[in-house]
């Protein structure tokens, strides 16, 4: 898999992930060299067009990383070794836009979010376009594929987490008691939470809506109940 | 101007804004073409290639909106006649991105703001990408355009409006008394907000950043920030 762009090559060259290469523009000998000669990375400098060849739409700011495939985690390692009580989980149904799936990373990883967990059906898996909205946050962030997310979260709540989904008619999220070990559902674009889905959670909690529009953005609806899930704990 | 897309296009038709004519695919008999009728808009039925032909990319879903432009407001007007002493608006220093403006507009026509203010210069004006992105909210949310922001800051301060900027090293935004006539300002994507611009404000707030990247998208931070002052403010 390819990364571009310098903040998300950084990220990846900062992170425990394994890069194969990295591809610089001929002269460059900026922060990106700099960090891949430490780490011993082979840095290959080569023209502007096999930048531009090697991405799409010449995205790439003068630095390709080539690195693994990214390495999905199992649930049980989104657990923390030192925090068993005050785990703070994301659960993502069916969110299907890369750019999407890609700042919901990116809002997680700024909240201490310690894993997200994403279904292997009707859901974006971790590509290029996801890496690169997430302005290299995926590399710093455990991601578990589970086959089912409703097993999942039945499985979840038997080992003593609060499961929430976020979704319109529910209780305001500010009455919801979001500290402890709680996951946060957070639905698709276009449909949202799923019937079943709601009805496995503990409860549905809402983000007070006062206009007349009152269409959220997932990543934008994910940071604002993850942040007031870093409120509480505080 | 034109408005691309179902939805955009049917908030268009709720609002009060001029809308000119529609244009739909022809067979279309759905709630864009009840909505114009009921308004005494103009439909025009048309072959797909005549969207198509019409719109970037064929982005439009089958109906386009023929709108004056957008009529910004001047900042007085964004005070509401029935509440003059809880008006809550947005000031946006420098947002280049379009699809971040419109996500902007969305958010904050959710958690229903009064209205957001921003600038003449290196600032993206309502444009069609802006009214996309903002799935239609951008015709239920005033905006003012000022020459100069910094001289907009002094002038609320003086009129008794608290203001506060989001950026880095700040009080916690928990901790600030976001309640009574408050404005906030976000800043650009790339360098946040400027200094000259952050020694005008009343005081510096910070979102608590807990990861490695900490990079937050603008329309992200801007969610996370004024739903903060919805929820002081219930």
């Amino acid at each position: 898999m390819k990364i571009f762009g310098k903040n998300a090559v950084t990220e990846a060259l900062r992170s425990d992930r394994t890069v194969e290469k990295v591809m610089v523009e001929k002269g460059d000998k900026g922060e990106v060299v700099a960090l891949a000669r430490r780490k011993g990375i082979k840095v290959q400098w080569v023209d502007r067009s096999v930048l531009d060849a090697e991405s799409d739409k010449g995205r790439h700011q003068g630095c390709i990383a080539f690195v693994s495939d990214f390495a999905y985690c199992e649930v049980e390692e989104l657990f923390p070794r030192n925090n068993k009580d005050n785990v703070l989980l994301v659960i993502l149904e069916e969110i299907t836009d890369p750019h999407n799936f890609g700042s919901i990373i990116r809002v997680c990883e700024c909240a201490g979010v310690d894993g997200i967990i994403i279904g292997k059906n009707r859901q974006v898996a971790v590509n290029e376009t996801v890496e690169r909205c997430s302005a290299g946050a995926v590399s710093h962030v455990k991601i578990a594929r589970v086959t089912n997310i409703n097993n999942t979260i039945k499985q979840l709540r038997d080992e003593g987490v609060w499961v929430y989904c976020a979704d319109m008619d529910g209780a305001s999220m500010y009455q919801a008691d979001l500290r402890g070990n709680v996951a946060l559902v957070i639905g698709g674009e276009g449909s949202g939470v799923g019937k079943l889905t709601r009805s496995l959670c503990d409860g549905v909690i809402s983000i007070a809506l006062k206009g007349k529009v009152n269409s959220l953005n997932a990543s934008v609806a994910c940071g604002i109940v993850v942040y007031e899930a870093v409120r509480q704990r505080q």
